[in-house]
């Protein structure tokens, strides 16, 4: 009876009123991927021992369509950006909550394949999901699914835009705009090879640059709005100029290939495991080596901060020429996170 | 020029892209409420100093349909679910996230009215908006606009439910299913009066029991499933038995009318400003002076914690025959919270 089959395999309204129903999704779709100790005990509320003082809290929702795509899903991003996040504020991440809003008639397993790779991000990342919330809305009011995720880390690394000083190289640790390349790629069906998301978490970066504490200046994970954007706005910030050089930002043969055919500019494509690592100048050439030992083999220094100038932002062409970067009005791909 | 006028009092997708129309969102609707040092260095994340070490941390998503009803909308109700879970947690409530996706073509005046109840409620209950994100949707891939809220707090209660000891009193702060019956005579009409939610941060509330201190074993507020539902996954927690005395538990003459027409327990309708407090017998009369003091003229004893008998719950009827109450499955009106 295949209408049997289909109810027990799709996400029902019940399923998100909180009740008996509610409970068995948890335990069918959640604890059986996460098996943390606070989680376990599935209060409204976690309670959670903090050694430290100074925490870092962050949020995000994530909407991503499509909800699976080369290289990720929806809740491997939601790890990665709030891992990512916390990172970029000089923390270690500890603890994250989930807030699910599930479209009903959703189907289990989709879900199941999600927390699955959640929980395999989280774990890889050190972080510990210590409470969420689970709702279900009728059919045609939501996309599929939404996740909402809180963050909260300890501040390890003392890092502000007001530390960033005139002459301080611009790192990264990989290649340009590759996340929002592939939802784009997905959504438009442009090149019929599949294009792979730089979604990850890098905690594994972070403990391999801490060890240089407070000659790390600044970072920022170079999201919705790339590279450009994201450093238009370290620039403004820290009241100072920042000039990239273009050949030596790293960027695959993919990306670069969709950026010509549809005029955009990758360097406002959104990254999801990057990190601009703004430092001390004699730290420059440790800090790529470190990279690079930690499996980001394409490492670089892609530019340099300098006084204020006109400009916040501009990078070196090919031909030798200078070009302005502005602030980007709104991103080039929609739901790209 | 209607069009244009439409365009500028709509949201649309690019004020979610992550750009300057987005700041421009989050200027003209979020930071002219919210107006906390924390918020306001915009950063994606917030760095915050705690004083102490035992942490709340807790999480919910907001999908009430609809956003306004008597009494709140979804923002406030938001607030005040973050700030009674900490509370209901021994917690001082602190800081909060809030993640807003909002649907396409939403009318920037309905996000202000909200944003504005958001922060009025905030500021009553003592807890700072710290960071949080807004992400906008295509029109019809959301139902006008999801809150998703974390909170943090400093525990200054040692509640749980293993300190319930057999003799402790079960004390309300009000009426009984206020929320629940706004929303279903809202979603419904049934009733051509309006049907008040409850929905009240009850920070008042918790700083006016906190001075009783270890004396307080355990806090709830029930929500989703009611005073029912809630009660009776304490008793399954603490290992007891609950009885209730019918009589004793204040509800409104339009609950319970809602109630007798539809067939439905107003024991198992969502409370959104209701707190159950169960501590030591010696304290009962001075717990429920003190609430009547802080405003809440009908606090009253509504049960006992007993040895664990067979049935988790019960309550004793007007006829004094006990009837047992079980845990709900699903919630009887969908999407009140």
């Amino acid at each position: 009876m295949p209408g049997i089959n289909i109810k027990k395999e799709r996400i029902s309204l019940a399923h998100g009123a909180g009740g008996a129903l509610t409970s068995e999704l948890i335990g069918r779709c959640i604890l059986k991927y996460f098996k943390g100790a606070v989680l376990g005990a599935l209060d409204d509320s976690a309670v959670i021992d903090l050694p430290s003082t100074a925490l870092i809290f962050t949020s995000d929702s994530f909407t991503v369509n499509p909800l699976f795509f080369p290289g990720g899903n929806i809740g491997k991003l939601a790890v990665c950006g709030t891992v990512n996040d916390i990172l970029a504020q000089g923390g270690d991440p500890l603890y994250m909550s989930m807030n699910l809003i599930i479209e009903e008639g959703f189907s289990f397993s989709d879900l199941e394949r999600i927390m699955a790779s959640m929980a395999r991000e989280a774990e890889k990342c050190g972080i510990e999901l210590a409470c969420g919330d689970t709702k279900v809305v009728e059919k045609g009011k939501c996309d599929g699914l939404f996740i909402s995720c809180s963050g909260i880390g300890r501040k390890v690394l003392n890092i502000s835009p007001e530390r960033i000083k005139t002459g301080d190289p611009v790192i990264i640790n990989g290649t340009a705009g590759e996340h929002e390349a592939a939802i784009f790629n997905e959504k438009s069906g442009m090149f019929s090879t599949k294009m792979r998301s730089d979604c990850e978490g890098l905690t594994g970066l972070f403990n391999a640059v801490k060890r240089f504490g407070d000659k790390i200046h600044f970072m920022r994970d170079p999201t919705r709005g790339g590279i450009a954007h994201n450093l238009h706005e370290i620039a403004v910030k820290s009241g100072k100029s920042i000039s990239l050089k273009g050949k030596d930002i790293p960027v695959g043969r993919n990306v670069l290939a969709l950026a010509e055919l549809t005029g955009m500019d990758h360097l406002y494509f959104a990254c999801e495991g990057r990190m601009l690592i703004i430092c001390s100048p004699d730290i420059s050439r440790s800090v790529v080596s470190a990279l690079k030992k930690t499996g980001y083999t394409r490492a670089s220094v892609i530019g340099i901060v300098e006084r204020p100038s006109g400009s916040e932002l501009t990078v070196e062409m090919k031909n030798g020429k200078e070009r302005i970067l502005k602030e980007l009005d709104f991103s080039l791909t929609p739901r790209i996170c």
